[in-house]
Formats: C-alpha cells, structure tokens, sequence
C-alpha cells in the first residue's frame, strides 16, 4: 500500500492528521459534512470506541466554548454532523486524532480554511488541553514525505522531537500547544473556503 | 456456484460493482428501494459494518450535494430507504462497494436509468473522493466474463491495470476518476427508466 | 424427531417451505399474523439475521409493488406483522425461505387463499429477483414425502432437478420462476380464506 | 435441591408447566401480573431466547383472538404484562412452555382460574397448533411426584405415553390437543379467581 | 477485605441482606434512592442480570398490590429509582436479594423505618411467594459477627437453620415466611423515618 | 510514560483524583463540562462499567441533596452533563474515584472554585457513605510526586496510611470522612471560579 500525500485545503472541515500504524507513520484525513438537523453525531471509517469518544469531545468542548469562534451554542443543535476517516478497511483507534477532529469540526461550522500543508496529532481533552501522544519520530517522517510543511504538536510532545536527528526535520515548522484554542488559532486562517455554506 | 451475468438496466436503483472473494472475483448487485417515509436507511444482505458505512457515507454525500443530481435536501426525509445486496449466504464486507452504492443511491433519487453494461469498484469518502482498492485483477476478469463492457475505478488503481496483460481487458472501457461527481457523471444516463415514480 | 407433513391451506399467512438441515431435507411452515398497528415486523421460531433479511426485503418489495397485489403502500402501516417459523427449538437461517416468506406476506394482506400442496424454497432480491438454493434433493424428496404435488423453485435450480433421478419425480409439478410477482400469481389462489379479516 | 410441590389456582395467571432439565424432570411455574399501561411485555426468571419468543407468540396469538376468549383486542393496550418463571438461578430455554405461557395470559386477562391440579408442556405456533415437545417421561414422573392430576400435552406426544409402563401413569389423566384454542378450554375454569381484577 | 458491620436503619430505602460468597458469608446493603420522574428504574452496583430482575420483580409485585403498603398505584409513575448495591469492584448475581431489594422499595416509597439490627435473604417471585436460598450457615455467621439479631428467611430454609450448632445462633431470632406481604409486615415499623421526604 | 502534576484549580468542574494501576500510583483528573439541555449523562475517557456507575450514583445523590448544595432538584434537568477522564489510551474502571466524580459534579454545577493542590480518592454510595479503597500507598507515593498537600479518603482507610513510613507522608495533609457531604464540604471553596457560567 502507497502512502498518501498532503490533498489541499479547498474544503472546509477536512483537516490533515498523523497517524501510527503497525507499518509505520501515515497521514490520514479528517472529514467532515453538516447537513440540516438536530445535532445527530455520525462517525464512520472503522473506527474504535476511544477514537469516537474523541469526536464526542471536540464537540463538546466546542459547543462549551462557542463564543471563542464567534457562534452561539444553539448553532450546534441546528445541524447533523458526520465525520469520517477514509481507508474503511483500516481499522483505527486511539485518541491521538482529538485534535486533527477539533479543527476539523471548527472548520465545518466556521467554513473557516485550514492553513495550507498543515498536519497536527495530540490527544483532547474536556477542559481544553492538549496532551502529549506516541509514535512521533514515526508521524514526522510520514508528514515530509507527505508534503507536509507545519505540524502542531502537544508542548509534552517537544522532547521527542528534540531526539529526532535535525536532518530529518528540515523544511518542517513546529508548534507546540498546551490548550486546544491555540490549536484552532493556529489552524484554521481567517478565510473562509470558497463556497462556503452559511452556518449560523 | 456459477458466476453472475450481467443483468440489465431497467430498474433504477440497481447498479453493478465488483467483488474479490476467497474464491475469486465475481460481480454483485446493489439494489435500492425507496418507500414514503422519514429518511430511514435499512441495510440488508449480510453485510458487514464497514460496508454498511458506505452506505451511510454514500447518503450524506447526496444528501450535503443536492442540488448537484437536481434535487433538494428536503427529499431524502420524505422516503425511507433500502439498500440490499443480494446472495445472503454470502457475508460481505469492505468499502470497495462504495461508488456502487454512491450510484444506486443517486439513481434511485433521480430514476435515471444506470449506463448500460456497466459495472464499478471503489471507495468513497465523505468529501467525495474515489479511493482505489484491491482485487483489480480478478474483479476485471470476473466483469468480462459477466459481459460488463465498461469499467468505472479510482485514478489510483490506473498503475493495476497497466499491469495486466491487454489480451485480458479487450473489449473493456475503462474510466479513471478522482471524484464521486464524476461517478455520477459517467454512470448515470439522462433518460429516466421506464416506470419511474415520482420522488421529488 | 418424525419428519412433518403438509397441514393444508385454511389459514392466511401460512405458506409451506423446503428446508435443508444437517439430517436432510424437511418441510417448514411461516406462519404470519397481522394486528392493528403501526407497521412493526416482530420476527420470531429462533431465526438468524439472514432469515430474519429475507423478511424485511419481502415486505419492503410488497409495500414497493403494493398496487400489484391490489393494496395502497399505506395499508402496511395500519398494521403490526408477525411472522414466526415453527419448532422453536431449531435454530434456522440462510435466504433460501425468502419466496415462502414473500407468499407469506402477500398471503396475510390480501386474505387470498395458498394453492393446495404447495410448497417453495428460493431466496428473494429487492428488485424482485428469484435466486437459487441449495439442497435441492433433499428438499425434494422432503416435499415428496410431506405430500407436496406442486413446487416453486427458481429458474436458476431448473438444472439441478435435471440431475435427479425421474422416479423421484413422479406426482410433482415443478414451476420455474424468475421474478417474485410470478412466485405470487402461482402461489396464491383468488380465492380468500373464509373468516378473511378486513385488511384494507 | 429438592423438587417442587403443585401450589394451588387460587391466582389468576399462575400456572403449572413441565419441565426437563439435566437432573430430569421438575414442575415449574409460569406467573403473570398485569399493571396499567400501554402493553408492554417484561420477561424475568432467567429466560432464554427461544422462551422468550413463546411469551411473544402466547401473547400475538391472544391479541389475534382475542373474542374467543371474550375480549376486544383493546384490551392488550391497555396493561403492562409481566412474566416470571421462578427459580432465577435456574437459566431456562426452549419453546416447551409454550401452552403454559398461553394458558397464563390468558387467566391472567380473563381473571377466570386454572383447573385444580393441572399441569401441561408442549409448543406453541402462530396460528394455533400445539407442537410435541421432548423428556415426556420424565416430565410425567415429576408431575406425579408433586400431587398433578390432569396433564396436556399435544396429540403428537401420545405415542410417547404410550411407550410408558402404565403403572407410572395411575392416577394422572392425559389431555392430547391439536390446537391452541383447545387448552385454553381444558385450562380455564368459567369460574373467576377471588379478588379479580377488573381487567376488560 | 475487613467484614461489613450493621449500618443502622435511620434512612428510609436502605435494608440489609445477606451474601454468599467465594470467600464465605456477608452482609450487603441495597440502598434506594427516589427523585421525581416518571418511573425510571436505574440498578448499579456490578450487578448480574438475574440480580437486576430481582429488583424488576420486586417493583412489578409493588405496583400491583400498592393498596396494601397503603399506596395508589399511579405513585409509582412519579418517581425515578434507584437502587445501588455498594461495593462496586465486587461482581453480584442472583436470585436471592430479592426480599432485601422488596424491602428497600417499600420502605422507599412509605418512608417507614426498617427494624432494627434485622438481614433477610430469600428469593421473590411474581405471585408473592418466598423460596429458599442457599449458604444459609455462611450467611447466619456473618449476620451474627455483623451485630445482626433478627433475620428473615424463607420457611423452605427452616430445614437449613436447624442443621447448625445451636451455639452458632444464639442472640439471633429467626423469622420464616412463606409470602412477600409477610416479609414487609416484618420488615417495617410503622414509624416513618427522620427527614421523611413527601412521596404520595 | 511520565506521571501527571497537579493542574491548579481555576476550572470549575475539574477533581484530581488518585489511581493504582498496574505500574504504580497516579493522579488522574475527572473534567466535567455542562451545556445547556435535558440531563443527558454523557460519559468518555475509555472507562469501564463499574466507573460509569460511579457518575450515575454522585448525580443521583447530588439530585437527591440538591438543597445541600444550594440548588433546586429542577436544575440537574436543564444541563446536559459530560463527564471525562483524560488519556483515553489507558482503560479504566473500579469505583475509587467516586469522591472525586461526587466532587466534580458539585463544582460544576456551583461554580465553586475546588480547594488547591487538593486529591482525594473513595468510593460512593447512594445513602452517602464513603467506602475505602485498595492501593493507598501507591496513590499517596504519587500525590506527593503530584505536589499533592491535600489528600481526602474514608475513614476506613486510616488504617492503610498509618501503616506508611512517616517520612513518606511529610508535607500532605489527610482529611478522613464517613459522608459524602464532608467531601463537598471540604473539597468545595466558597469562592466561585473566574468566567462562572450562570448554572442555577
Ligand atoms: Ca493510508
Ligand atoms: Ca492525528
Ligand atoms: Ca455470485
Ligand atoms: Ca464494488
Ligand atoms: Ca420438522
Ligand atoms: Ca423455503
Ligand atoms: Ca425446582
Ligand atoms: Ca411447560
Ligand atoms: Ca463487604
Ligand atoms: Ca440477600
Ligand atoms: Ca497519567
Ligand atoms: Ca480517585
């Protein structure tokens, strides 16, 4: 199987984030798609119970904090939201994606773009910190050669990468994040996509 | 077990994918039904969860995209659905059915009647890319031998293809896409089958 | 455990099918009973998920193709239907009671009368599709031994009563179908049951 | 742990069943309570699926004719149904209580008593037959050790009493009945229990 | 794991049984806890499915002979309950809380005080009976070592009592029922509880 | 995996709570988070079954004793409440961290500001009590690491930390309780949080 590479930033709520396979570093993608109704969460993509409890988080978190994105909380009541992870045939789990969901369910109900070349991998949690997750070397070497040039990671996560060799760093830029709103702050641009639907 | 034929285009909502068996390559059905209800979505056929989330995603897809098969959102709550696969002996699973689905789906919504002699594989996701997957080989060989004359896969299983002797894929179109609009594009014709009910 | 005979036509709803189990082929009845309702399909005689399948595609096709039988699709919601499979104690599955199933249903909803000595066994397809089974000669000689005189079978079993032995096929009347109207107009009678309950 | 006694009719809905277990045969009690509501159905008592489905058999059957027992289907709304069998470490399968289950429901709805001393075992189908079951022998023994003087069992079982020494069967009389309608007229009394419930 | 004590019975709802365990006899505590609702039945406590039906049972026979502990039925619409049975890390099932968990819920629901230093063990069943349960030595030596002087039985476990060492129960009086309204009777003073809350 | 440090206490809703996993002592957090709704529970964090019930018993209570804390019982009816345990990746159950669930709630739904460097562990009960808990050396060898100086347990569990070395214990305070309600009373400034939300 190929490794996937880095697919652009034209769509608001499909976020870039690293994953940590039994073969290795990947990227995988965020997906996300708001359609009329009452707040209904669906999660596909052969997902595991800790995975989806991080889409369950996210929401919560953003639905506890709407006014920091500039929404009120009633917004999230008024629309079915959908998220998925593409390779149905891969299992996945884990919490690492927590903060790969958060920006992409900002970006859904924002219509805000996601910063170009971006990938991030961090754990969430309900009060808003980002906490420090496994496989980094792994994730780093995935991310370049995914075309990935800004990765967010866990302020926890700074030693591991102090202990990769700086030549496989080149052309990267870090940013390390202790609370989830500096995650949105530095994901999501203050652009909306192109064809952006009319949320609130 | 003898393999399947080819069996037609006269009934919307019946469209012809691929499989890769233990057993090799076979072509199945996807059949859907559409009854006045409230957006109900039944899954019969012995399938299993990862194929079942096709469906789902197949749906949201339509759903979130509307207005490009000419319809608005609001229909997709007036009618239950039902999607079957046939041959319950056979549990089935993956997300290869996925562009099949994506095209049942869509022909059921619009009664145009499917492209004639047509069979397809491939993964969906929810921001409407067409994934590849695996089996190409023996899914070919299985179509030929089921008089299908035209082929729809992802752009990325183009390299399977260029690796099979010529002598096995004469007489087989073949079409490449990246996006699921292109499925709907290439698969749906714009007559409408005979009989058609009257869904929006 | 003595092997069953044939129990008559009286009752609406009750239609006799072929069954193949580890000690050979027997005859089994579905039994179906309507109540005034909302539509709920109770499913019980220790049935597995496949069976319990062919039970929502029969009743998904006949609400689809309800004119065909001379209802309105809005009949099906005014009542709760049940359909058990006798002998409790026997767990039952695969597709192959679909068209008994379907002769089951239509047979309840329109009170019309089952064909005497009849007997079925065929697996059933949303568009309408009648598929072959397996265990065709066991299933016969059963039917044989029930007092069965006429058999419904798919076109696609023709080839396997070919294959038996003619004295084994004396006093049955086989008819090969392909599509389940045809299942329907063979199987049930013009007449209605008497003490036929008012369905529409 | 020593075996049961016959208890008495003195409240409606309370009736004795036979039962075979892996230290033979054991009498045993099918209880039922009807509370206000809206005709919901509580199984308790360690209850196997196969057992479960005999309440949801016993009960459709009931609702299904309910004149024939001076009812009006209406009535089956109106209350919430509870169904114990005691001995909850005991877990308990099969469709053998099936009469018993039927018999009461039926006390239980008509208020009307059990015959004195009865006891029954045998299955249940949808539209009204009386199945064989298995261990009659056994079953026999224990119903005459705790004081049982009449038994029902389906006309299909009396071939198995007669394969028993006539010595073991003194003092017990046999009821053989092919349809369900005949054990509720064996069962019941015309008589209602003290203290009866204002049901209809 | 230090052996439990007596609690007292200062709170209404909280009645203490006796256990049988892997490691010998002791005594648990149910505790019931009402809130106004609309009959909702929450049990905690790691407890197995035949423990839950106890409690299930135990609120059916309440509702239907609410006039006896001076209720209406309709009471029992009003409130939510819940019933935790402490010491979560330890796995609890089977039948014999069952007059502990009857007692709780009508000391719950009559706010009347439960004897003093009084444990009970026994099985319930629908129509009101009490039946034996086993571990009785093991369990009347952790009621003693407990400070427990009175203890209710069913009169089935007679036999079991008069089998131990007249030592072994000197201090304890013993009280053997056949019937639930026996067990109440027993059970509950006729003095509501301090900080009684207003139930009917 | 390096251990946790205490976080401070400017969050309304969030505990530290000790926990004995299989390599040693840690500090856990339980976060809760109110929105606007009907009382929905929402539970993550990969917890076990046991845990969950912890939170099902301190809302009960909490709703039960709501004038304790200065509220109407009507309040817990208009927030939907989360509750979660951080590192999603580690499994985790038992009932020890009932206090600080009980703690987090209280917090939540006053406002009120939690005591600092304060940890607690112990399990609940619906009438009140506090029960004790395994592995006190191990979580108290982590609170100290934790810059713990606060530590809330049963008093049941004075006996397990007058077995520890004097040393150990320099610098922590122990507060030892029987009730529920000294845990709210100690744990619970009377300051309210910064950015209180309006709850009652
Ligand atoms: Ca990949
Ligand atoms: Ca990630
Ligand atoms: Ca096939
Ligand atoms: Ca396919
Ligand atoms: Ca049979
Ligand atoms: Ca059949
Ligand atoms: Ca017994
Ligand atoms: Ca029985
Ligand atoms: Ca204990
Ligand atoms: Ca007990
Ligand atoms: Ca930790
Ligand atoms: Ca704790």
């Amino acid at each position: 199987h190929s490794k996937d590479k880095y697919q652009g930033n034209d769509v608001a709520g499909v976020v870039t984030g690293l994953a940590w396979t039994s073969v290795g570093g990947d990227i995988l993608f965020i997906e996300t798609s708001l359609s009329k109704g009452k707040g209904k969460l669906t999660l596909t993509g052969n997902l595991g119970d800790v995975m989806k409890e991080s889409a369950v988080i996210a929401l919560a978190y953003l639905k506890a904090h709407s006014e920091m994105i500039g929404l009120t909380p009633e917004v999230f009541n008024n629309w079915d939201i959908h998220v998925h992870v593409p390779e149905g045939a891969t299992p996945k789990d884990g919490p690492s994606a927590g903060i790969t969901m958060l920006t992409a369910l900002a970006s859904a109900f924002t219509q805000r773009k996601v910063k170009n070349k971006l990938a991030m991998t961090g754990e969430i949690t309900l009060r808003g910190r980002v906490l420090p997750v496994g496989g980094i070397k792994e994730k780093i070497l995935a991310a370049k050669r995914a075309d990935i040039t800004e990765i967010i990671l866990s302020e926890d996560n700074r030693k591991d990468i102090l202990e990769i060799n700086e030549n496989y760093l080149k052309g990267v830029t870090f940013h390390y994040v202790k609370n989830m709103m500096e995650v949105i702050d530095l994901a999501l641009t203050n652009q909306k996509v192109s064809k952006a639907i009319k949320v609130a």
